[in-house]
């Protein structure tokens, strides 16, 4: 529980509030982060500020790039969501956290990610991925816990709306089908367990976060453990959706902020939802024109469009980030990221100011 | 200066030494390692212990192995040599150390260190090698520095004893030459400069320690840069020369103690060795046996065959490890490593009652 104080000051004309401060009764608060990529890593970068449990839980269905490459080449677990979120919550120097998200730019190692090898050597080196995951967090010295939703290795199967099925989460980046016929749902291609600890802090955890992230390539996947969407359904947290800003082509093309509770509820209950948080500024024009361009029209989410129903409470605010983006130089295996971000400290502040009060 | 203080107990029978104990007055003492591979690695494992300033000068000549390639492909300076005098004077866990010496095994960089991707990627990052090594000393907590003899790419030239030119130090350990006709010497192909605070070590030390290390390989490509033997040359710096334990085909085969002095006093000055380390230990027949099948008849250098000229002095002592060595299992780039090893801690020992009295 925290008490919210403010200090306001009247100079007999002006109300200045010149402290908001929360001050914490009891035990800190368990935060559960469920997402992916860009969006994910900006959340848990805010979120590392505030004096919170937080517990980022990571998919390990990722095939695609540098990810891809390591999994089939040296059999280990997806590095790549769990490597963004390592350095996300890391306290660590600038440095190592550049270090972290180097991507060699020539030769055979090219498009691969430093962290990503630094994570594959430390499985290697420890017999099993989450203790490799242990020692990065060490060594990066990590605020929180990021933990994979399973110690085995996922195989997504990607189902189009012709009933087609696709094996890989690569297929959702790189299948022509995908944008052609458009994707239906995701399933796994064999059934998996969840790993323990990833458990217990959903069920012992204050709030849940789900999203940001791809729908289909990072939240839906974790869900797809049935164990896990039944401990988010049945645990009594508060559950928090931060919308994404854009759609993708072929996978969430034209959906509304409804379309995307509905697919999420369908594995963890209707209704589960508390609360969406989304943003309502509208990107730039060069921005979203850029971003249309590759993906295709009608890609910014909005929210005013969205009434829930139920209980589920909806917070519309401008969350959009104005820094500008170092695009780094073409390799082989990189792909070109969102330019339409969220503003870490925007997201979280409206995130923390939630569930603080 | 140093204090050597021992005290010692007589129980009326028996005098037992209690506790020896080396007292510092003044400025710590500033040793110089001049070395490479194995034999520089157990030095500075044992020197990091001491209280001493340590300064580890690198040859830049290496293109061989994981190091080659990564020279070749992305541009880079050869990061083997300096990665392990990195882990050897790391008081990092030993998690992080064997981290950075953990080779891939399978798919594309199957052979590569991930110290060197390291190192690699932080001279990417820091835009030249020097700050690149500086972060990566940061990172493993190293006790001392570890400098490249020069910022500038060495190529080496190998002169066979026909006259015939290879370029490359990797021909060292991979042309069929070397074994059938001999190395005459080793020469640069382009002339490079030193690391300027490389030479300032060295100018300021009171201890230069020129070995163990590859004469070919290791040792003479630092002194080819002439500003670098000039300066050993002319400063008043105590020179300890560790010998190696064994020769090599084709390079030293059937080399003495002595053939290995004057190689060396070539370049620095004839005399200019104040004192000799080497063991006078056998190595197991075994080991003898392995190591002679390896590289050929003869390789093992006796101590008690040399008895040096002029001032000289020749330290013999037994400096054998009889620790059993791991040989991880095979992979596209390394070689099979040497058997017969120097005991870190015994070595150490040696030098350092030597300088300290």
């Amino acid at each position: 529980m925290y008490f919210h104080i403010r200090i306001v000051v009247c100079d007999g004309v002006h109300l200045n509030t010149w402290l908001t401060y929360n001050v914490r009764m009891g035990k800190r608060q368990s935060v559960v982060t469920i997402g992916g990529g860009t969006g994910h890593f900006v959340l848990l970068s805010g979120l590392k500020k505030y004096d919170i449990e937080i517990t980022a839980i990571v998919s390990m269905a990722d095939d695609g790039g540098s990810t891809g490459v390591l999994r089939d080449e040296m059999g280990v677990l997806p590095p790549g969501d769990i490597r963004q979120c390592l350095v996300a919550l890391s306290e660590d120097s600038e440095m190592l956290r550049n270090l972290f998200s180097y991507r060699f730019e020539n030769g055979s190692f090219s498009g691969h990610t430093f962290g990503n090898l630094f994570l594959s050597a430390l499985e290697k080196i420890n017999g099993n991925f989450v203790d490799g995951v242990k020692e990065a967090s060490k060594i990066l010295r990590v605020r929180g816990r990021v933990l994979p939703v399973t110690e085995e290795q996922m195989h997504l199967l990607v189902v189009l709306k012709d009933g087609t099925e696709i094996e890989g989460e690569r297929a959702l980046d790189g299948d022509e089908r995908i944008s052609k016929i458009g994707v239906q749902s995701v399933s796994l291609k064999e059934k998996v367990n969840a790993y323990d600890p990833a458990l217990k802090a959903i069920e012992n955890s204050d709030t849940i976060i789900i999203g940001p992230g791809d729908l289909y390539g990072s939240i839906l996947p974790n869900f797809l453990i049935s164990e896990i969407s039944d401990a988010v359904k049945k645990n009594n947290a508060e559950v928090l959706y931060v919308t994404n800003l854009t759609n993708k082509k072929g996978q969430t093309e034209g959906f509304g902020i409804g379309e995307y509770v509905a697919a999420i509820e369908s594995y963890i209950g209707k209704g589960r939802i508390n609360t969406i948080i989304a943003n309502n500024e509208m990107p730039s024009e060069d921005a979203t024109r850029a971003y249309e361009k590759q993906e295709g029209a009608g890609t910014v989410i909005s929210c005013t469009d969205f009434i829930p129903g139920g209980g589920t409470k909806i917070i519309c605010e401008p969350l959009l980030s104005h820094k500008k983006v170092n695009i780094p130089s073409s390799d082989k295996i990189k792909k070109e990221r969102s330019f339409i971000r969220h503003d870490s400290t925007l997201l979280t502040q409206v995130v923390m100011e939630h569930i603080s009060n």
